[in-house]
């Protein structure tokens, strides 16, 4: 299997970066990627409830702007985010992005929960 | 003069208002916002070198995002940052995104400063 392209953190300009945050999918892989860790890619398409084919893309321009690292384990690809390095290039940048997803999650969560029916 | 469309940074979504952030041009209008306040229109594109028509793409981008404000003063137009605004519809990310351009022009005026050459 080949291995997949990456760039580095370091290596992305700021207006590249900011394009990994413009996509409400893309933006549900990175809040699942906050939430569990190093996940199976597997397990994040059928959360979000899309095929494979279809998040490519998407897992494309999240490796390819430093946001997400991909790696086989098995026959199984595994994604996590690359939070020091990004925070190394771009202080503070994906955490003002993770602080919303989660402001978001929570007002979700809350509004979902039975209590609150 | 007709008024030009703006739109409120609490209706616009995460993915949309990151996408104020991806055009290197816009990155340089709001440096120019941060570091001067409200300014003429004409010294931003006078700053930048490009034309009005060449510029109204992005300034419309970033009313349309939330992150702009416009308005008429004689025959003039100025332009601001909604920065409280912003800061209250989404904690955080305009303060991280102006923290690297402000460390970017720090880098670059270190670089062109005759002392360093």
């Amino acid at each position: 299997m080949r291995e997949r392209r990456h760039i580095d953190p370091s290596d992305v300009d700021l207006p590249t970066l900011m394009t990994a945050f413009t996509d409400p999918l893309r933006l549900r892989i990175i809040g699942i990627l906050d939430r569990n860790g190093e996940t199976p890619c597997a397990a994040i398409y059928h959360e979000i409830g899309i095929s494979k084919s279809g998040a490519s893309h998407h897992f494309r321009v999240l490796r390819e702007t430093g946001v997400l690292l991909s790696r086989m384990s098995g026959r199984d690809h595994y994604a996590c985010l690359r939070r020091e390095e990004l925070e190394k290039a771009y202080p503070g940048i994906l955490d003002a992005v993770l602080g919303e997803l989660r402001r978001q999650a929570s007002i979700e969560r809350e509004r979902d929960s039975p209590v609150a029916k």
